[in-house]
């Protein structure tokens, strides 16, 4: 059995691992894991992931979980160009200073932001309080002037003049359904180029 | 100027940076920053790290910020022993499967209890109310599960039979003033020689 990658391309997490395999033309088996269904909690999933998370990794009998792992392991065993996890030193540190950073930034402001504002108001048959979703969307705001005024800065990509792995986990989390969300839009104020850059 | 670390040997994330330089046999210049004091948020640590967090390197012109980036960025500047962050595939794969997977659990854990249980008394003058407190230690225990189970296994260390970054990360996560923490305390049910074998 080959790469095999369980994913839910809901998830920006499933998204940034699924682009980076297709466009690097890495052959896989893709075992779609239903988050809204709950398919995460099956006890044939638990066997691949204990974590009960996508994205997962299994390549023959090796089991990896994380999407930033997954990302690094694939650019490694499949050789992918230079740019996605750079061999300069300082720049490779930009890449995993990003991937650091993103986990409690902007990963999870993204991810209260999208729950308060859409999943949970078809679940519960009512929004959030506007309180809650505005100190979220506050938060995120502080997380978007971050990644503006820290990293992106006046390059065309986060990390420098080349895209990377982290412009692919951070572009996941600010687009939906093939458009620019809310959350994205909100990101356009720097750079105009930056999010084009990176969808082509 | 040579390698320049700015750290609050409080934070666990700058411990694990510490020991690893003074491990290594990095020579550079400790640069104190009192976070209870807030000296993070004074302008002239801004000019360092804009993100006004610590631990953060300077290397001449390049600075650096997130303790996983500076980890990976001094085991390669200085060509720390293998075991630190192996070369090999797969085991490479489980540290950065640690790594990533910490940042918004044990980690994330960690920082709530020890806020609840001891800082927040200190500064509120009265205990967090009970079920904040009890909710957030069952959280930290579903964390330290998945350290025994997923992680740590039956294993030495958490990725294998040798030290890794990995078990720096997290054992400074564990560990407070040169002795075991409650917090600590918890981790060894299943693996009594763990925690002595990461600090020889």
């Amino acid at each position: 059995m080959g790469l095999e990658l369980y994913l839910d391309l809901m998830s920006q997490p499933c998204r940034a691992v699924y682009i980076f395999a297709k466009k690097n033309g890495i052959p896989f088996q893709l075992r779609t894991i239903e988050l809204l269904k709950g398919q995460q909690y099956t006890d044939s999933f638990a066997q691949v992931n204990p974590l009960r998370k996508v994205p997962a990794l299994k390549d023959g009998d090796f089991v990896l979980a994380e999407s930033v792992a997954i990302l690094l392991y694939l650019s490694r065993k499949y050789k992918a160009p230079d740019h996605w996890y750079p061999q300069d030193l300082q720049t490779r540190a930009r890449v995993d200073e990003y991937l650091a950073w993103q986990h409690t930034a902007l990963r999870s402001c993204c991810t209260r932001a999208m729950w308060q504002k859409m999943m949970f108001p078809v679940f519960l048959g009512q929004p959030v309080p506007p309180e809650m979703l505005a100190s979220t969307l506050a938060e995120l705001d502080g997380c978007l002037q971050v990644l503006e005024d820290k990293f992106l800065r006046n390059q065309a990509f986060l990390t420098g003049s080349h895209i990377s792995v982290a412009d692919l986990v951070a572009i996941t989390e600010l687009m939906h359904d093939n458009g620019l969300s809310v959350l994205a839009a909100k990101s356009l104020r720097a750079d105009p180029n930056w999010l084009p850059g990176v969808r082509e």
